[in-house]
Order: structure tokens, then sequence, then C-alpha cells
């Protein structure tokens, strides 16, 4: 059954900046799917500097595995005389494939080295798809003569498209900030619909930008805006065993973006696009939810109550009946193991006071609540009267779209 | 819509044996359901002795905490030469209602005791339905004199219908056993069917024993024996506000059964059974799960593999589809937190073994997957390889069923 495009998808795929030193190509290598592409390159000219965020999964497949040890030595993510690729396929996660699938990442990264005229440690991979069955990667390996052929600089919108597994629309954003007079642009891809949750918020995500920052300020900057916007989604609870967050500065703008306060707002802004996009395709989903609390003992508790609601089942399924059973969220704040203090606790619906000091509020309208819960984007607020901790995460509804993608689905 | 009865129920609602020194009695007293009995009560003669375990939510119920501090204190659960009441209804939870609702227990309580001649420190009431609305409690104790006049040793089975919410069946156990030459008999009822987790398992549980034992041994046991049974446990990871288990001993078999193993054994068998029967009840569940974990670094880890497993919607939902997706076991494992190494990771679904050392096993085959997963009770095995620990958990599958209840249920 192929789902229809989430109602909550924006109405089109952004116009989204060419990135000088970046090219894409992507290719159907009939992985899994056929009749689509199902893999995406990324070239990445000389001086390029990278910066990564990954699953912390026990369970993690082996490109993520590779990822991470190139991005962690100096060689790897760091400046180099050489270019880089980014070389992705969808279908197949690689994952809990032993150590075969081991082997498959460094036929990969081997094959596309030589193809592209890069250097081993400076070729990323990601996969994502169906977990535990052997990859076919020779299939992947016999479209790069292919890929190299056809780089160009527009490609990335047909690069958004070829990672999708259950998406059901292809995720871009973008933003231009100027640093010192001069213009510097960020253009990110993402995918990502169900197995979301943090930590990291399960998915995949490339951001390009021809920002000039050296490695560790890069990761800096990605590392705490990704805390703030894909660390705060979840759509199921589940975590991936793949998820990778690549985000690549050429350096061809020429603007030193090191500590402007401008390009870091800018790029957690394409971030936090991206990741509400994630979650606007979350599998099923008819119903944006952002989760705000504050008023707690300190901000890993407010997150702890954040996250408690956001994957509550009974919260998600009365959102998708449009139910005002706040009385849920009040289950969902005493089950999270934060400090609460039932007599203090006061909750809303977007400006919608529901209950104050325990219990519900004097002028309390079930018709009132009942129409915030038709919109389509739904704020539920928690103030828990204790501190000064706040957290915001997003969610979707649960509703039977999930149940049909996820009871037949494979991959 | 009225949900039909559960495919896992049971074929009937169990003979139970009545427990002398006990007597029930059922009203309707419309607190929210109509044309259904709705408040139960249970008598117990002087000299009953009474152990209890409660939800931890921090939002629990004014009755729960008022069950607390009279188990809790001396002469509540201890010996007395007075009687105790246990009188529950359903339809209302009495949670999140601040200062009205420990003034609905205490009018309750109040009445009760007055009704019953017993000691209010002796009547323990417990509330399951929608939480966050005022309960009208006059309307329990309206019922009151008729109560009491219906008490009847045989009312064991309408105890069990009274107290049901989004149940499909009423739940019952029971258990004979011989100690020192002595039958020694236990009848036990549930409810509970959503919002069910640990801790303590989301629930009402009513269980009564002759058996002879002190209040200190008695919680001993009882404690104990919830960590492996109704603490084993999971539907959909919520867990609720009221959750109670009481388990009260009469002593009128004339049997001492403090240190006897085989009582031990009896009184956890029956919580047992109705610990499953609450999982077999799970809203919309079509499948019963048994998590199987061992070789986990200890019982501690173990636990939260198991329950990583259990609660996840992705596992859930590929045993709703008959889907044998091992792979959405191995992310679950990997994000339980829980220490684990890939390339130790065993897997089966019952004797067949899926995936061994982190990858699929040689002669994996996917039709015996597949016609595994056809079956009604499942069971999901995990070896991580790695130490002593182990834990077994009971689930269900996450079916429409659970969205059609939960999105437009309220109570």
């Amino acid at each position: 059954m192929a789902p229809k495009v989430s109602p909550l998808a924006p109405a089109a795929f952004p116009a989204l900046p060419a990135i000088a030193g970046v090219r894409f190509a992507t290719a159907a290598a009939g992985v899994r799917y056929r009749g689509r592409d199902d893999v995406m390159l990324a070239l990445l000219d000389p001086g390029t500097v990278l910066a990564g965020v990954f699953t912390r999964s026990a369970t993690r497949s082996a490109a993520v595995l590779d990822c991470q040890e190139k991005i962690g030595a100096d060689g790897g993510g760091g400046p180099s005389g050489e270019g880089a690729a980014i070389l992705v396929n969808s279908g197949n996660a690689n994952t809990f494939t032993g150590r075969a699938g081991h082997e498959a990442v460094e036929g990969i990264t081997a094959a596309a080295a030589a193809a592209l005229g890069v250097a081993p440690a400076r070729v990323f991979t990601s996969s994502t798809g169906v977990i535990g069955e052997p990859m076919p990667w020779e299939r992947i390996t016999a479209q790069l003569p292919g890929l190299a052929a056809g780089l160009a600089a527009g490609g990335i919108a047909g690069a958004a498209r070829a990672i999708m597994t259950t998406d059901t629309f292809p995720k871009g954003a973008a933003a231009t900030v100027t640093v010192a007079g001069r213009e510097v642009r960020i253009a990110g891809i993402a995918k990502g619909s169900g197995m979301i949750a943090p930590d990291m918020a399960t998915m995949l995500v490339y951001v390009f930008t021809d920002a000039r920052i050296d490695r560790a300020a890069l990761q800096a900057l990605v590392a705490e805006a990704a805390g703030r916007t894909f660390n705060c989604i979840t759509v199921d609870s589940d975590t991936s065993t793949s998820d990778t967050l690549l985000v690549a500065a050429t350096g061809t703008s020429g603007a030193d973006v090191a500590g402007d306060a401008g390009f870091a707002a800018a790029l957690e802004g394409v971030m936090r696009d991206l990741a509400l996009q994630v979650v606007r395709d979350g599998e099923g989903a008819t119903k944006l939810i952002e989760v705000q609390v504050e008023g707690a003992a300190d901000d890993a508790d407010a997150r702890r109550v954040a996250l408690s609601i956001a994957n509550s089942p009974l919260v998600k399924t009365a959102a998708a009946g449009e139910d005002a059973n706040w009385g849920r969220v009040v289950m969902a704040v005493g089950k999270s193991g934060a400090q609460a203090d039932r007599d203090r606790l006061a909750i809303r619906f977007g400006d919608l006071w529901l209950a104050r000091d325990g219990a519900r509020v004097a002028d309390y309208s079930e018709d009132e609540a009942s129409a915030y819960m038709k919109r389509q984007e739904l704020v539920i607020g928690v103030d828990l009267g204790l501190g000064p901790g706040q957290a915001t995460v997003w969610t979707c509804d649960l509703t039977h779209g999930y149940i049909d993608i996820n009871a037949d689905y494979r991959s």
C-alpha cells in the first residue's frame, strides 16, 4: 500500500540554493525498490570540512560505525586537501549483517574512492531500510560510473527523493545569511518517518553550506543545534540503527563564520525545519503536536516530562481522535519519573488553560477544549510549578495510518 | 463502540471458591456507565490481614494515596479486632480532582464505615475510569444500604464485572493448596486493559485467601510476587494513576502459611494468571507476546531490554501484521540503554533461531519465521551473550483496535 502524502506536508519542496563546491547525482540501483532512484551521491570539493552526529543505538549499522570513526579521526571530518563524498542508499539498512555488513561498507567505500578520486577515509556512507537482510552492495557500486558522470550542482532535490523510505514527501530546507558582507548559503535534506526518537532522532540528514569554518567549531555548532532540533522529536519512541546527520562546509563563500551568531541561528533554523518535516511525515500523522514544558526542577526533568507526553500512545491516540482528554497528560506527567507535585501542576492546550493547582479549572469548558483539538497543529503546555526547567519537543498523533504502514511494511 | 470480547480471552470466567470471611455485593450507582453495575463492595470479617502494592505515579489518585497510608500504618493493613471493607467504583478515577478528590474519598470512607460497622481506617477504596472529572461520590454512598443488605459469599463473579472499564471480559483466578493438612483457598479478580505498564502494572486487583499469616509476611510475599507478575506486563507503556493490588487474608482456614513455599507459589500463580488475563485483554490485542531475555549483564539490564521490546510500537505492529520483522527486535535491543554487544546478540521466535552472533543465521527461512508469526501466542527470545541476567515480560500486539478504542474512548 503506497501511503498518500501526509496532510501535514509543506505545499511543495522548497527551492534550495546551489552550494558551490557540492554536486549531486542519483541512480536506480534496485537495492530493494523498483522504478525509483535509491542511491544518492554528494561529491564535496577539496577543502570541505565535515561534522556529524549519530545514533547511540547499541546495534547501530556498519555504515554508522564507519562514519563515526572517520568523523572522529583527524583526517576524516577535518580539513583536507582532498575532496569528500557522501554515498547513501535506501531500501536496506545494512544493519545486523555481521562481518558481511562491514565488508559491504568497505566495498562501497573503496569503489567510490576509486571512481571519484577521493581517499577512502573521506567517503561517508549511509544505508536506510530493512534491518537484518544481507546488503546487495554490488548493485550500488555498479552505479558509480553513471553517478560520477551525472554529478550536477542542482541535483539536491533528486537526492532528497532518492533517500526516502516510508517518507511520503521529500524534505528540504535552506537559509541564506550575510556574514561580514558575504552571503553564506545553507541547504539541507532529510529522510525520516517512522522509528523516530532521540537519541539522535532516527533519520538521515545532510546539510551543505559554503561557509568557512574549522572542524571543531562546526562540530560544536552541529552538536548543540542537534540537541534542540533532531534530538527533540519523536514519532514512535523507536530509535533507528542508522541515524546520521552530516554537515559539510565547503568554505567556497570565503566567509569565516566562526563565532557568528547569525550563521549559528540560520544553521539551527534549517535543522529545525528539517526535524519538523520529519514529524510532519510521521507515519500516519494527521496532527503536529508541540509539547512545551516549563516549571520543572531542571531542564533534564522538563525533557523527561515532555518526552513522556510525546511518546504516550494514549495522548497520541487522543489527539488522533480529537478528544480533549487532558487527563492522559496528567498520567504521562505522573509516569515520567520527573519530580512533580500534583497540586502545582497546570495544563493547557495552546492558550486555553484546562487545569491548575492539581484540578480542572473552575471555568473549564469541554466545548472549547474539543474545538481546540480540531486544529491540525496542537500545543500541549505543562507547567510543573517547581523551578526554572523547560523543554520543547515535537511529535505527531498515533493513527490507523501508523498501524497500516507498520503492520505490513518491511523496510 | 462496544469492543467485542478479546480473541485471547479465556473460554469462560473460572469457578472461584468462596473464601470464608469474605462477602461481596455490587450495585449500579450510575457514576458514569448506565445499565450495569459499577460499584463493588467486599466485606472482610474481623481478623483479616491486608497487604497492598500501588502505582508509583507522581499523579496518583486520592484513593491510592489513602490506601497507601492505611496499608502503611499499623492499624490499617495489620491484624485488627475489626473487620475491613474494600469499596471500588468504575467510570471515574477521582484523579487530579484536587481537594474535592480527597473529600470524596473521605466521604465514601466515612459513609461506608458507618453503614458497615468498620473503622474508617479499615475502609479501602479504589476508583478507576476517566481522569480529571469531578467525582459524583454521593451516587456511590447512596448505594451503601443496598450493598450492605446484598452481601453474599458467592458474589465474586459479579464483583469482577462491576470493576471493568474498557475490559472486554471479567478476570478471575483461583488456587487451592494444602498446608499442614488444611486446605487453603485463594481467589482473585482484576480489571485492566489499557494504560498498562509497570510500575506497578496499571490495574485494580483484589485477591482473597483464608490463609492465616501476619501482615509483614503477607506484604513481603505480595511485593515479591508482584515484581514477577503485575510488574512484568505492559500493554502500551502508559502507567495508570490508580493501580491498586490488595491481598486480604482472613485466616479462616486456620492454616498458618508463613514460610510455606506451596502457598507462596499458589499465590504467585493466581497473580500471574490475573496479570496475563490483563494482557490478553490488552486494548485491541490479537496476540499474546512473551518476551524472554537471557544472557544480559544482570537482571536489571535484562528487564530493560525486555521492556524495550515489549513497548516498541514497531515490534508490536509487526506482530499485529504477522510480519517476521525481527530486525525491529534488533532495534529495540539497541535503544534499550542496556549493555549489548551486537556481535553476540541472538534472536529467536519460540525455538526458531533467526539470528546469532550479530547476523541472520545461515539457514534462515523467511517462510518458517512467517509461519510462526501466525500463532496467537508468540515468544520472542533474546540472548545477549554477556552474563547471567534474565527477565520475562508479557505484552500484546498493537492493532487498529487499540486506535479505535483510544481515539474515541473517554474513561
